[in-house]
């Protein structure tokens, strides 16, 4: 598989990684990022580090169907895609730098982001009545001052901020939704606080920002003015796609854990793996898997032949997210009280699996947006 | 895709076979086969007959994977696979006599069947307490007669058996389980009835027969004695992947009539169509398709390499056969008191569909053997 | 329970109706006619006629409670509600000509469907782009002639039509949507064909039904001129519990044969009972039974108490309806072969059950409707 | 509704627990001990303290019946049945010593819990190979000492007990199992630490505790020796149940929180409330918890009755955990990111609600062996 050896990723994961999970880190972003600073070293020694991006970004130039297999290894644990830096935001920002970033904004952002000398995050969501699955409620605005913008507005859940260096901020200006990189130092930038989710190993916490008359020079523009609301959408395919890579390990992982215990557990007389009850659910987390594999090599093999994958995505998000959690629940459930706690990671693996059925668009969302297009589609078939 | 172009498939099935399809072919095997009778002259014309068996045996040669687009267009209408004389049982018996048969045994059943001149049926499964999903309770026997066998035993539910000319017929020997080829006029043999079942227009029915002193000279028996059960292993996968691709056919086309529907009918104010509930079960109603497309793509990629297919063919059919039924249960739903007449053919298409989670190995059946092997194979796992 | 002992029904079905199951009943109205014409006088002699009307209509005069347990057990065959005369579409008929009927029409409807010498129908819904679901599309229309109406419309899935003597007709007027009683025999009034649906043994069948220029005269209007749909509404509650109660006995004799199938069978050595994923599917038959039960007794208590049942019932349909589809499900599923042959009742069950998911207001229907009015009641809702 | 007005124990949590509500209190027993320190003396001036407890014991003498709506209301808050004393383990652990207690023990016990002096945990579970399920794999051992027994084992998951005065021990004598009562502050008593489990309130944390000749005079046996373990059985039906009216409440105040929060929040033009996936999603809560009530209800007035609850309780304890816990996750999903957050409890409670499908008999277990029941019973059933 591709320029990398998926044993050496999985050698990596299991003889670095996991062994430095530690409940310590949840809610606490800066404590991770101490344990990732390790990692990265060890990460990039052993020639697995930045598999996203091209060679002379310093990546390893990995096609998307390679990629698929790699960062599944990686994200058995939720230590592996930081250490490699291939977990978001950073991952789907550095793909957005290179694409719209000017020659400088590469040297200034996309360089230390790829060296791994600084995190990012990306400012879209916003309380209500703004913006969240819906765009178009955007409500931050960038107005037009000497020489550059300011910038107003409330973002919360924007992963990764707490101990970010700079931001990808949307706002709203005159002529459309524009995209801006803020430094997080701006005396007009103020991380409110990390927001506790049900989620606690995200890279940067979930921070809430308040932009208060941020000013930025006309440089800080990311792309063209008018044309962010396009570049967020550019980035959601693979971003979506990415996540659910990552988390295939995480939920594969679930299910060994679980797989090893009914191997081992007896009661009323019988291996727990002996019942049939528990059988059936290890068949159906491994057909969960398996489909939720095709769905996702199907799409990086269209995107590797530079086909669009606005359905097939849309589809495999909907399918792999609520897969995953399904495997999950019935590896937790399997392990009995065992699987509650945090002891066994199942529980926590159990926990970071629950947002992706709502993050980068709900499942319910997906599915309204999907039968509207296949709908409309099959009008005037007549087959 | 292949030798064979999807369109004039499509274009056979819509222009020939679709208006062909009656209620009155209902469990009525001899009125079905008119209607097939009439059907594969013009299979033949367009270049669509045969498409699984290779050219030398006047089949098209087609791979797996272009089978699977072939077998799916076919399967639009109950009356395209047997028009394109690609239908079970006649399928798997030709594909068992390819492998087992004499040279003779080729001349004698494999031509007729491969010419569509006759039909023939596969006698294995047995009333309780005989050979149900479990082929070690057989109980027909094949005991030795001068210069021959007798079998004696009684079969049910034989796909086919109404109308076929010879059924290839699964025995207990001293030897162990053995396949002979019976000729329906062999005065042991009997054809007790036709069981009315749930799916309506199988090919030569679900029979009921009684073997009595049922006479066969040596040169019935298919392949070598004793090695019944093994032959028996060998079509099952193969059969129930061509099952998935044709009935994945009929799923497809009860989700075209439905989304038809609903981009027409009106209630309360609003076309169907416009109505979340109704997106979201078009949208999954094409999740599934599409997933149950890929994993049955999967195997026939591995079988045109030459792969095992034990585990893959088994979760593809637990899958497929679910998934397919949840299409057409949904796309019933959505057409309300229309998708319950047998005007539309939604409701049709339920019925043929739901067996399927029965035939070919159980769905339940299915978990416990794959939930068996995967933690058998996770014994002694380190990762 | 009440004044019916229930062993007595049970006896009744076991002894007089199931032996008298038939599949040449199917689609086959007058059939089923003739065999219900033999058991209403048994049934009657062991005081089991006429369950749900008051004493002095010659009815046994229950409660809605006790109604629950009788019709659960006369429902457990087919035959059951007709031979004992509290089947649909006559039962709601009844209620409605009680509630609105004149003196005149009571004995000129009431009392001959009370005495089972003739049976009737109720014509509401329409094809498109008619009164489906929605009963504001009302489009069969009765416009003023002298002394009467002249009725002008379509009709279908009209349940009860063939045989009928008499058809409840909703028909719009200036003055708003009416009930009328029109004579089957009169020569505006034609039946177009009987539309074969998924479930076979409806007594009258589906009928499609044409008016053209039907004269009536001004005493067929059914209580008052525009209160058509009020007395639409009102029967709808009662009927859909009805049909809950029955359809509950069908659903609790699928899972019997299935338990009785699994005890005796064996497979790989094991009774099929002896399965736990066998022993699941009882356990989640018997906790949807024991759910439906509970839901259906609780709306019986309201009704005998002269509560609304507005949500409550609506609530018990759609749960109802789905727990009893899945209780056929698994029991045929648990059957295997024989659980999809027409020898076993339990793959009929299935195709009997099946539309009342749809009848009497689609489940997505009644979801989203229930959905609306719960979300209003929460407003401003400050607990 | 009983003695209790239960808009007084709504008040009563709406005002005073609710608002003390901390995340603070997450794994975090004496912080939560403190805070229902505060509340205690609230409920019991406001005449809602104890309500199972008979009026001799000082309680409030609530049959089932009105102990169910009174235990629901209290469950609203995690912090509710903790205040009113009427919370796992304390209140199955009151019922035991008032059931198998001697006079000394009730004094000595059961009035300090009762009046909230102390705390008390029930010591069952081991980690493997001990007795998790089953509780016939039970090694925790006491053997004869001089004037008492001497305790020896190893014990987990033990709700209760941090901060515990005393604990209700299953220990293996010679002559079977058997209960003690256990002083924590005995030397052979150790709490390891406070496993950190998924729900993050439980009173007390879940312990892990050895026993190390932990010596117990005579009068530590709780009934009589060798009976342990049909105490434990006598005990569980009714703990379950009170744990399904307490966490019905939790449900029940998610799903307000998501309506009030779908009612509000608007996208793509609609509020979330006019979205029909949205409206369905509330009926099925709805539905959910209705049926769940019902269920619950129909237990405790049997138990009212003195009947036997060991079909319907196993069968209400599968139905109602796993439907509390659709309804929270679906409450969850509608709020979209504020779902997965702490800031809305829909998160939180949604953790606390998964461990019931495992905790009490996990639904697996149960499910196969009501199917057992249910199987058994049914043989030679002729019906």
């Amino acid at each position: 598989m591709g320029r990398v050896d998926l044993d050496r990723v999985r050698d990596f994961v299991r003889t670095h990684c996991i062994p430095r999970e530690d409940v310590a880190h949840m809610h606490n972003p800066l404590a991770l990022d101490r344990t990732l600073a390790e990692l990265r070293p060890i990460a990039r020694e052993l020639g697995l580090y930045l598999p996203q991006l091209p060679v002379e970004q310093g990546g390893l130039g990995l096609t998307w169907v390679e990629r698929a297999a790699v960062l599944e290894e990686a994200g058995r644990s939720y230590l592996g895609p930081g250490a490699m830096n291939c977990a978001a935001p950073d991952q789907p920002n550095m793909i957005s730098l290179l694409r719209q970033g000017t020659a400088q904004q590469k040297r200034d952002y996309l360089e230390p982001l790829a060296a791994g000398r600084l995190r990012s995050c990306f400012a879209m969501t916003e309380p209500a009545p703004g913006a969240g699955s819906d765009p178009s409620m955007l409500r931050t605005t960038a107005t037009r001052a000497d020489g550059g913008w300011n910038i107003d507005g409330h973002k919360w859940f924007i992963t990764g901020a707490v101990g970010a260096a700079f931001a990808i901020v949307l706002a709203r200006t005159d002529a459309g939704p524009t995209q801006f990189i803020v430094h997080t130092d701006n005396p007009g930038f103020r991380l409110v606080r990390n927001i506790r989710a049900i989620d606690p190993f995200a890279i940067g916490g979930h921070g809430e920002i308040v932009f208060e008359r941020c000013f930025v020079n006309d440089d800080a523009v990311l792309g063209e003015v008018g044309q962010g609301f396009a570049y967020a959408q550019q980035r959601l395919e693979p971003a979506r796609l990415s996540h659910c890579m990552r988390l295939m390990g995480r939920a594969q992982r679930a299910l060994e854990l679980a797989q090893q215990y009914v191997n081992e557990r007896r009661s009323f007389g019988d291996r727990l793996a002996d019942l049939q009850q528990v059988q059936a659910m290890v068949a159906d987390c491994h057909i969960d898997l398996h489909a939720s594999r095709l769905m996702t090599l199907d799409c990086a093999a269209r995107m590797d032949a530079g086909q669009s994958v606005k359905t097939e995505s849309a589809m495999a998000k909907v399918f792999v997210s609520e897969a995953l959690y399904r495997v999950a629940d019935r590896a937790a459930q399997m392990m009995g009280a065992l699987g509650m706690s945090e002891d066994a990671p199942v529980a926590l693996i159990l926990r970071e699996l629950r947002p992706f059925r709502i993050y980068d668009g709900a499942s319910e969302l997906h599915r309204a947006t999907l039968g509207r297009r296949f709908l409309k589609l099959s009008q005037g078939d007549s087959r």
